[in-house]
């Protein structure tokens, strides 16, 4: 089967180029020392976590339990969930998950910490709790390194809890001061005895400099397996390095500017990127996707010197790959222009 | 079981404020003698597109062809595909869809028609065809009233094919130059002996006030079911009327003027609104989502009065309902705060 025997819109994901994503990230983190440990949200296939961990990675990280559930059945057994857990029910989901994997979870607040330690109390098979730290991302995390260190206590001091480091998801292109504020917090950490066994760092824009995290021990990279027109914009890599494409067909051309494609954003997803447009054509680099409504893309052809054709298909580089990801049921695995095989998206919708 | 009961994020839709935007639309219609084909691809659900038909409606709508096919196996047998339907695999599900139940499609350029009679050549069961107009909104659709006929003549010739009207969705609150549009066509449709028998307009925004448009004989309405952020701010009702919520949990208080919920992009969807933030939280009016990533909203609640705890639930009414429903694989049916039904959301992700 050949792409030309799919019906459009169809997500296709070419193997070679997410195998050169993969390696070129294990040789980088093999080279400065660091464990990697990919974030599955990306591509939320068992196939290519399998994958990240046969070229090296130490576990898996998962944003939402559901996903970590998903990727325990399908056989992987060290997964680190970088969220607060709360409540009976996603605790007893927690705890079911911790009986039969390596498990590790996060928490920034002493309310998260309470409700661990309520659920969890086995001293024989404690819960491992990394603090979550803001450094500058401005989401969830503890404010300063000296309430990293007062979390950590809390963290470490009942029976079935483990302090087992620090967490961040860092903003992008902030590597100096991530650096300072968790050396700072590891000082502190070291100074009360409680040295953090990991110190783990993330996001793909930063990964190619990651060492510069000197105190990170781990790094989380999600969407460096497929990149997109976003990471690019951002620094990482070229275009050539997209691996996932979303193959449409032109619907329309009602006039000499206007095209439509048959993906809109329940395929393509609505996120902006730091560039005009709400994705890449390849066979088209001129034109741009003004806009998306829901089921169409609406190109401007313009400054194109050819113009597609109605019926003509195309392969547009999404701005966002992530969420792409999880709005389809499968995506098609590519060797060249051959379909090797076609995948139901394991992860899709686990956001409970 | 109630919405205490549910694990979040969880998507809730009121029954009574579905029935309600239902019979408003219905009773507008049936004032004005318009036809109503609500859309599905708001809420992709057979149970209320049964109910959409059983108040009234002479069919329903779909954009995709996927859409289509699950709610004919449903049991729907009057369908308005408003979509170019292209390609040989499209134009042979087409066939299978068209032996089964009332089908209608559109054509926007001769090379769409061209493909409808190929592939449908049976004068006895001719496929029904109405031409897009583009009236305004600079998506698919002729660009004159001329263009207009012009296409409905090719449309006519083909034995297997039958001229069936005109189709537009309109730019809101532009029912003036519609009218002005359509009845232009109408008019030199009429002149040729190629009298449109449905004129169909769409979109919520303008549907009480749809009667604007004279010529049209149908009206499309979809968002009407749930309503959310986007249509009150257009000016369609209010946030009393916005049927569909998200139930969330505050799962981090960073900073006394940030709070983090437990749905992102991957639930609330990407789409902005007219009006600032991400989405309006019910027991949080004065709360800004601020961003979303994929699993996290931002919320700033610096202008809160009195301020979430963590742990707390909350329900977000969603800048656009449609994505969300395409987000999720399952949608609990709420009568009060008991769960009714919970629904698996039968057309997602079919795109196709």
């Amino acid at each position: 089967m050949y792409t030309a025997d799919l019906d459009t819109p169809a997500v296709l994901v070419d193997l070679e180029k997410v195998e050169r994503n993969l390696r070129r990230a294990r040789d980088y983190a093999e080279r400065h020392g660091l464990s990697l440990r990919p974030h599955i949200k990306t591509h939320k296939l068992l196939r290519f976590a399998r994958r990240q961990l046969d070229l090296g990675a130490r576990g898996i990280t998962c944003q939402k339990l559901g996903e970590a559930e998903c990727m325990a059945d399908g056989g992987i057994d060290d997964i680190l969930v970088t969220y607060n857990i709360l409540g009976a029910a996603k605790l007893a989901r927690l705890a079911a998950l911790h009986a039969r994997i390596r498990l590790a979870v996060v928490a920034d607040s002493r309310e998260v910490v309470d409700g661990y330690a309520a659920a969890f109390t086995d001293p024989r098979k404690p819960l491992s709790v990394l603090v979550e730290c803001d450094t500058g991302a401005g989401r969830c995390g503890v404010q300063t390194p000296a309430a990293a260190l007062e979390l950590a206590k809390a963290i470490a001091a009942p029976p079935g809890l483990r302090f087992a480091g620090l967490m961040t998801y860092q903003p992008q292109g902030a590597t100096a001061t991530t650096d300072a504020w968790l050396a700072e917090a590891r000082r502190l950490l070291c100074a009360a005895g409680l040295p953090p066994e990991t110190v783990s760092a993330g996001g793909t824009p930063d990964l190619l400099r990651a060492a510069e995290i000197s105190s990170a021990t781990e790094y989380r990279p999600g969407t460096y397996i497929y990149s997109d027109r976003m990471q690019v914009a951002w620094g990482h890599g070229t275009l050539e390095d997209c691996a996932l494409t979303v193959l449409t067909t032109v619907v329309s051309r009602p006039t000499a500017e206007r095209a439509i494609l048959d993906a809109g954003s329940k395929v393509l997803a609505a996120d902006t990127a730091p560039v005009p447009g709400h994705g890449h054509i390849l066979e088209f680099p001129d034109a741009v996707i003004r806009s998306l409504s829901e089921e169409h893309a609406t190109v401007d052809v313009s400054a194109c010197p050819h113009k597609p054709g109605i019926g003509e298909r195309v392969r547009v580089i999404p701005n966002h790959v992530c969420p792409v990801s999880n709005l389809v049921d499968r995506v098609h695995l590519l060797r060249g222009d051959r379909i090797e095989e076609i995948l139901p998206v394991d992860a899709r919708g686990r956001s409970t």
